[in-house]
């Protein structure tokens, strides 16, 4: 099996670190580099009448506003805080029943990061100011509905998972 | 609505390149930073007896072995031709009927990179040398059974994403 010998931190930005690692293998030590960012949370939050609770947000890499699920960092390790703070920073609800569907990757070749995502049912409103860039714009679409979004407006492969995740669960 | 000001590269690595960029909001101007990294393909494989062929494999970033679908850069703009190499290095396959399902962002916030998830049928014995780090485990399991192996042994994000991606185009 390769084995990492060494991991140097060559560039470190307030989202995430860059580590340059070298890896023994049978054809010779290798130079790799993976980004290291902090784990965070990605929830599908659903509505008492089956509404599924969507945000339209600015991102920053692609330069647009795009549908996604509330997400955040967890800044202290605490991933259920996270979860409610997303929450109420993002789409005005705290949740009575949070219910964990999965832990995924991004990128394992390639990143050091760990989603967490949660289903968030008996949704009620409580809002909290958060620091995004842009406006968030909150949208309600039946749960049922979404099969129909995935490939136009929905897009992100974490997100596709969840919904699917959070189908399945349902469904049981 | 947000605006890119000015952009900057401030790393470049043979796997990725970090940019600086500058965004005027309604709040005051932030920067902020993202990951550039090449576009991918990602495959979903399927034999004509109906078994999802899976790889496993070494990943720096968790410095484990981990079973994944095929996938790899597109390196001259040909998303094909990466589909039909990456099938022949990682599982000794080419496919003689290519279904696309979908494009993928995976961290839109903070990653610019796309994957076209693919759905590989009509497979023939092909084997080509390819370039990874360690040694690649061929796994076939029938494709009805993948949805009890997330969240033990399959945990990426995209990969989730491409198999319900594949099960919904199948059943249709």
């Amino acid at each position: 099996m390769p084995k990492i010998l060494r991991e140097k931190e060559i560039l470190k930005r307030k989202m995430f670190s860059i580590k340059e690692l070298e890896i023994k293998t049978k054809k010779g030590n290798v130079v790799f580099d993976v980004v290291e960012k902090k784990d965070s949370v990605m929830i599908v939050p659903i509505t008492d009448d089956g509404k599924l609770v969507l945000i339209k947000e600015y991102f920053a890499a692609t330069d647009d506003y795009q549908i996604g699920l509330p997400k955040g960092r967890i800044e202290d390790g605490d991933v259920k805080k996270a979860t409610n703070r997303e929450l109420q920073e993002e789409i005005g609800y705290k949740s009575k029943k949070l219910t964990k569907l999965a832990t995924v990757s991004v990128s394992p070749g390639n990143i050091r990061h760990k989603t967490h995502i949660f289903l968030a049912q008996e949704l009620v409103e409580s809002k909290l100011e958060g620091d995004e860039i842009g406006k968030i714009k909150v949208i309600k679409v039946p749960f049922a509905n979404f099969g129909r979004m995935i490939g136009k407006e929905i897009t992100e492969a974490r997100m596709i998972a969840a919904l699917y995740l959070a189908k399945r669960f349902l469904e049981k």
